[in-house]
């Protein structure tokens, strides 16, 4: 798919199928994080990818609003060394879910609680979780988003200026 | 471009023509921002676009390794109502980075003294300054990076972790 088009068309998705993302397609979804710029060349990223159904399903129970990562294929938690490289995560997030719908699959980021979420994967102590992003086929049954609220955003001329504000 | 291998292939640029980027590409690059996703579809991000030559020479000159600002096209800075954003700016910065990759420009994000920053442009008080990008055509013939440098990136095995660190 073009570029363009991806990035115009992409939105967050939360209904997945019950279908395994081959290993090579994870792995590209993986080289593109790894392939995101960042400040100085730092790459503060680390990715848990997690595809066991258990844990996935502990992830999901963490959050009122998070059932959805139970049927996830895989997700991946996004650590980094310092809390000051939210916009690299960002960075490499926005490659990874764009590889990933460049293929058909669907994506979301999710909050989970910090503490809980890497005392049951074994994060060291010392390093920072950020997102979590859930990745999975999108089941086309049940992804139609109320038209009214789907890619809603503020017209361009309200969030851009030109050379002051 | 294939989205995958604009994602691969990007690396950040800083040597630019002095070729003036197309209105409608501009406004490409900033649909990219515009339609990034962002967390409860906050859209957190403004974006202030510095064409002005005058301004782009004064962004250029505000810190020691700035100069190649003052042969952008255009600067984009980023404005948000908050700190707790980097990951959304992230997210849109990717995808106008890409978007211009796309189309054979190319760009660099960098940081500036937010005051003085805030203050040349007019920002209001409560808000805040992330990133700047420069975006520029790529200048074939100053553009030849040191082939042992060139994006390195840690092997992607020590980056990432299955199901558990």
């Amino acid at each position: 798919m073009d570029t363009y088009d991806a990035i115009i068309k992409k939105r967050d998705r939360r209904h997945f199928l019950a279908r395994p993302i081959p290993e090579e397609t994870l792995r590209r979804i993986l080289q593109a994080g790894r392939m995101a710029g960042s400040s100085k060349n730092s790459q503060p990223n680390r990715f848990v990818v997690v595809r066991d159904r258990e844990l996935l399903e502990r992830m999901a129970a963490m959050v009122p609003v998070g059932k959805w990562l139970s049927t996830a294929a895989a997700a991946v938690v996004f650590v980094q060394e310092g809390r000051a490289h939210g916009f690299d995560a960002g960075r490499a997030a926005q490659n990874m879910m764009l590889t990933a719908f460049n293929e058909g699959i669907g994506s979301c980021p999710a909050h989970l609680p910090e503490a809980a979420l890497a005392q049951m994967l074994g994060i060291p102590e010392g390093l920072f979780l950020d997102r979590v992003i859930g990745f999975g086929y999108v089941d086309p049954e049940r992804d139609r988003p109320p038209s009214a609220v789907a890619r809603q955003r503020l017209p361009l001329e309200d969030i851009v200026h030109y050379d002051r504000w």
